[in-house]
């Protein structure tokens, strides 16, 4: 049976979560298709994902997920992996070569554990919390911009016309994301010219601007 | 040619850090021999991965960094997994089965970025700094509690004699190192039974004893 056409998959997500962002990228580029369920991080509530009905799908109470072959998958990265591993359709996404396959992970790293988890949701509220609006902007430039410089330095040794060679790879699928993110919280990114010129040519891409935020049903655009 | 037989790999590292630590059992698992660089991340001089030269190597300034096979490599899951991708010899740390592959990762993530990025050594400084030692106490049993009940509730679906079945897996080598640390921070981790026993099944393998923080030439340890 081609896995392809089997029930079709369940995405959990918000539309301005970096992390559900980059697998609505992946999902787009091998053209599979599946049913979008919006999860409100900054519901009135307190967030949705917190709701003991979510948290029996993920006890680590963040999206995305995505149900997929019988499987309830969480972390963005590792699913990204799957999909490329088990599906054949559209743009391959990690590369044959090991090398080559490092490199593009070494990014998707870099941006998935050396920078989002100190700008997600649930961070940001807790230091605003703690430490007030002042402490929780010299936060944000302080890891967003260490961040970003690392990557910069990064993209000199591996960039082509996007991140890794002139080839669509996972660390595309983290950089978009990240990149939209910083300027949400007013980083000049065009200190970080390598990151700017990636950025420019994967943001005008049709899959990129299918997964983009705005052209999701739980976007506020789409809800006036 | 083998490359086994090529260049000894270089590892830069340091012997209490869990990222390193996961690239060390890799190492001793896949047989693969190396030499050891520590790099003194809490050194009167306010940590050497700050140095000028370090920086060099890696700009986002952590360890570990592996050169080997002419590449340097930062990340220690993209380490791990071209490890396991480019040498056939030692233990297999990423079943070849796809679904059972993305559970032993999405572990090594739930772990890697969902818990490390929170306890690690830049990280509780700032904290230390901005809010004082009670607030940092309250942060470490905020982030390692969260996420070690994700990790346990994640293990009843996975778990066998290891994290993921029977075999060990890339999620093993973070375990271990994050069950160490929490432990340093004086979390209680009898109180998640699954891993507590994942992690007593592993301590005593000799390649993780090998690996561990005290059987480093860095080790204080070792220095007295």
């Amino acid at each position: 049976m081609n896995r392809a056409n089997a029930a079709r998959p369940i995405l959990w997500n918000y539309h301005l979560s970096t992390c559900s962002w980059r697998v609505r990228i992946a999902l787009s580029l091998k053209a599979i298709d599946y049913e979008y369920r919006a999860v409100d991080l900054l519901s009135k509530k307190g967030g949705d994902q917190f709701s003991t009905q979510f948290t029996k799908l993920n006890p680590k109470q963040e999206v995305p997920i995505l149900l997929i072959d019988n499987n309830l998958f969480t972390q963005s990265i590792p699913i990204i992996e799957y999909l490329d591993d088990t599906r054949t359709s559209g743009t391959k996404l990690l590369s044959s070569d090991p090398v080559k396959r490092a490199k593009s992970k070494i990014i998707a790293e870099l941006i998935n554990s050396g920078i989002q988890p100190y700008q997600n949701a649930n961070v940001i509220k807790k230091i605003n919390v703690q430490m007030g609006k002042v402490k929780r902007i010299e936060w944000l430039n302080f890891y967003l911009n260490k961040g970003l410089k690392a990557l910069e330095a990064n993209l000199k040794n591996t960039k082509g016309r996007y991140c890794v060679g002139d080839e669509i790879s996972i660390a595309d699928l983290c950089l978009v994301p990240q990149v939209y993110a910083a300027k949400r919280y007013k980083i000049d990114v065009t200190k970080y010219p390598l990151i700017n010129s990636v950025n420019l040519e994967l943001e005008i891409l049709p899959n990129f601007i299918k997964a983009h935020p705005d052209n999701q049903p739980d976007s506020l655009k789409n809800n006036n």
